[in-house]
């Protein structure tokens, strides 16, 4: 079996993101029928537990677009395409359409590293994740203008430093990953975000808009997309009621 | 019960617009079963009254996208979400296609405050509504640019004055509310207003237009949702018909 | 009844344009039944002829994404609302699909005024309409920049003679009629236009598209919507065929 | 019967073009019944042949929004438009939903007149289409942005000869048609192309963005609608096999 | 039968890429039927071969938008749209909705000639993709805008070459594809590429976000079609489950 540990901290992972909207056609289904859908997926993410980890997001009411959101890790993104496949041939996959599909690869530090932000990185380092388990998750699509790109590494490191400062008194309340799509996919970078705090990560938010990074991103979300935490059968078991 | 008075005056507090459009099948069942609908919504919001506070509005013929909006506060979203899923395994519900979701926070005053901007708080609170009850209420998400979040607080304390001097007369006939948003949604701002005077807030808005303010907001609406306040009751009797 | 030429020329009247698609389902009923339709709007129409006063348009063939415009004017958006909502309830309005509600309020000149442009609006009061019965309407949404609605009244009125004068030659051969939308929809303007003589209407928008006062529009139509001007029986006849 | 070669030369004609997609719904009719198609569009060509010419292009494959494309050209748009009410009664019609339409009228010449610039009218006149039938069509709707409209006659003159010269080697084997529908439609002008000789049109293409003309248009395509030239009896059997 | 190495290295060949979303109604058919589908569709490939060549791909899980991909080489594009009416014409094709057309022709070297760039020339020639069968493919629709095409060919030479320069160590590890699409579709460009190598071909695609030639392009994806390479009768039976 994948370990979740391992494969939520290496460098060379597939993060795959998809949201779906249940359709009128899954509630056609008797209440007899949908009570086993919870099974039925289960089955399928433990029959490819052993090449991709699988976590489920409610979004129902936050969304308009979607009712529930998969994130998947894997080595191989054909290994998570496998599992989608089964997945959707299940009664709440056949019955749900995809509405946003995302992909990244987990790399390692661009900027922050030993040898140019030694300062920087210590303080990354030397804070961690202290309150309850959050509850809530955000996936923010980023994409950084030509301009940014075409700035050298000094440009971008001091940018990026000015970008993590701020941020650093949200270490003990914001869980955070970052996947790199440039090519990939039609995002740059894919962020994610696991909190309880909202007030926090709201205001969290506002300070990385208030640095000049922020002038260089020409995507920030669009869509955000914020779930409830939840094990992938209280999921299936919220949206088959 | 959650005291609609204290709710929609307190600070972090979860403010949630969900708009929707009846589908075609609503009207395909029987009369007589549409007209149980009302009660049956008005059961789900009273059972979780002890959470959620919900309102509702008439958007039918004003806007193509909508027929009603739900307006919810609630002290944790997942309380909301907990009451839209229920609201969606009613008959309205089953038969409603969601199309817009907002979410935001309320928070303190950041601009014209008692220590920044003394006389206009003076001023914004020396003056109340006072005109009739409202019949119209309209969401106006609004987003600020890169260079707004970029401005030093002077800078923007100065356009937030702007912004409010011409404001002040409409005090008396068009009621707000300021929602945060900026990283939970796509949107930095929900606005939110009510008045039964349009052509006022036809001016109000024109006046917002015409400060620099206006320069650096890159969302102004889209969708500016408008609806006839009614209770939930009444919105439901109205679209059943 | 509502006086259509008296409530066609005052202000503070509400302006409704509601584009609509009818929906494969509704060839479904008989054509027996489907040439019952027109009666039955036109008695909605009448039903609600003390408050409402309702306009019908063709525009299959001209726009992809409707088949017929009703227009509605009101002193109160809710009586509106309250015809659109019975109209929805009618066989064609239920295998109909709203795919554009616009809504605007009529007000007395802001620029061309006695004070301020006495000449200009003495050319306007002197000529009328004087070719035959208008066959088309066209229906073009405005928006103006942030820039524009930051000008002084001074300059923007210079650009508003502008505008006006390149007009005058069409007076003769084009209605017209502008509502305000600022706030209460996603657009600044409703300007709305009838006339039999195209290519003049094509180059009067040259005119229009040729002067500053273009620089600062964001929106241009997007979309226009073109019908054939028709009664409220014809048009429904038209699509039940 | 209206006469193609006059109508297609004239000016203050009407051209309308409309694309379809063909709906699931059609392959559910028996092939003995979709095998009548043909002619029954035929019928409906022939009931309005008097008022309306129509031609008809295959898009399937090429495009993904629609299977055909009906081009009309008429001297008033309600005969187009009768004719547009009449197909979409056909059972082809009923079962294709429309996903694109666009009218524009013919005009005499704005630039590169005898008075302006006799030369190249002289060298447009001297050379003519002499390659075999052409086997394909494009429409590409074109808009010039605000400044192009705001430029003098001179300069639009100067830009409108640079726009040519490149031209002229294509016209042996590119044929074209401009309509003008600023105002009409979202467009400011739609163009109209035929040619064999693909490798030809994508290199005359290029030569036109490579002028300053390009930097003043908005919309270039978005839709470009390639179709293959075909009777409008080929067409309706091509989609209904 | 068309020969697909030389289809796919010679200029004057049409590149046809569709995209295709299988629809609720094909898991409707039973699945002793969709078992046939494979066949069936091989079927049509073989009934082409003389005149098109076919790959498919697997989107499912990578793409919201579409489940399969199919790539047409053919010297005439109604070759290839043939050979689609009669896919649309299978159970599968029946089933599946078209999502995306592009269409672009192969030529010759434009910039980075003998003539030109002898020495970048040479670099590119001497190397070649020495990887293990690529696994992946993506699809990306490029846009230049205005201002490029206006520069002179020294200048855009120029950009080509910082364009060309780091991206000579990723021909080792990425095959590529270009066409020509300016006129002929809403894209200047369609690049196709394989890999396996993901992680290179995102820091090949940053390498080319980060020179001046990016501060050019107006589209770059806006879909990126990212699918596992298979053949038809893999692809077709992977989404018959
Ligand atoms: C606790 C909060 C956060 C911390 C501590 C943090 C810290 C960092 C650090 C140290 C980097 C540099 C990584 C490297 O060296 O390659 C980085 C990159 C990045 N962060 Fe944050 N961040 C936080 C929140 C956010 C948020 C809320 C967003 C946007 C929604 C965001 C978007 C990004 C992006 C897009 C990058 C990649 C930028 C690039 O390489 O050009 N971060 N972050
Ligand atoms: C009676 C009418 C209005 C009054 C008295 C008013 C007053 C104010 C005041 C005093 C603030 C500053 C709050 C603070 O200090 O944090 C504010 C903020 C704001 N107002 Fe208004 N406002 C009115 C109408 C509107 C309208 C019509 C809109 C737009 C549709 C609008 C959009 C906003 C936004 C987005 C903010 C937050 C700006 C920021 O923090 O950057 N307001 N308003
Ligand atoms: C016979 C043709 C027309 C005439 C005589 C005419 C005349 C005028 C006049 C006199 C005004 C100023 C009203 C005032 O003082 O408040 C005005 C405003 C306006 N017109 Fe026209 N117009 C014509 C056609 C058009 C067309 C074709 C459009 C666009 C489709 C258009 C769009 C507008 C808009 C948006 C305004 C409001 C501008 C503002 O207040 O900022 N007009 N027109
Ligand atoms: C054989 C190829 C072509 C020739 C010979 C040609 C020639 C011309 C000429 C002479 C005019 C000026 C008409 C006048 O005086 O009013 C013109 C206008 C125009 N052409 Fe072309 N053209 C060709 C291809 C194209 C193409 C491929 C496009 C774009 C897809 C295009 C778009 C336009 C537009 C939009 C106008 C109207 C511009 C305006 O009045 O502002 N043309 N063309
Ligand atoms: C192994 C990787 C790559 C190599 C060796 C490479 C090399 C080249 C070369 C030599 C040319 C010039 C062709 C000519 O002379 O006409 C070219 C053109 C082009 N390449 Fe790349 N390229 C690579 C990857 C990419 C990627 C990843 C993209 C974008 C997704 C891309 C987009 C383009 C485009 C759009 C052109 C045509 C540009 C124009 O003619 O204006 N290339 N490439």
């Amino acid at each position: 079996m994948v370990d979740p540990a391992k494969i939520l901290s290496e460098t060379n992972v597939y993060g795959l993101y998809n949201t779906f909207k249940v359709q009128p056609s899954y509630y056609q289904i008797s209440m007899a029928d949908r009570s086993k859908a919870a099974a039925e997926v289960e089955a399928v993410v433990k029959k490819h537990s052993d090449s991709v980890f699988v976590q489920a997001y409610l979004t129902r009411g936050f969304k308009s677009e979607s009712d529930f959101l998969l994130r998947m890790h894997a080595y191989e993104p054909a290994a998570a395409q496998a599992f989608l496949t089964d997945f959707s041939a299940t009664s709440l996959g056949r019955n749900s359409k995809a509405t946003l599909a995302l992909i990244g690869v987990t790399k390692g530090l661009n900027h922050t590293t030993k040898e140019k932000s030694p300062n920087l990185l210590n303080a990354l380092k030397s804070t961690s994740y202290s309150a309850d388990a959050p509850k809530y998750a955000f996936v923010i699509p980023i994409d950084k203008s030509p301009e940014w790109w075409n700035k050298t590494e000094k440009e971008k490191l001091a940018m990026m430093e000015d970008h993590t400062i701020p941020t650093l008194p949200y270490l003990v309340n914001v869980k955070r990953k970052l996947y790199h799509s440039t090519g990939l996919d039609d995002t740059d970078f894919i962020t994610y975000f696991e909190t309880s705090d909202l007030v926090a990560f709201n205001n969290l938010n506002i300070a990385l808009h208030s640095v000049s990074e922020m002038l260089y991103n020409t995507r920030y979300g669009d869509p955000i997309v914020m779930g409830t935490i939840m094990s992938v059968t209280d999921v299936v078991e919220a949206i088959s009621k």
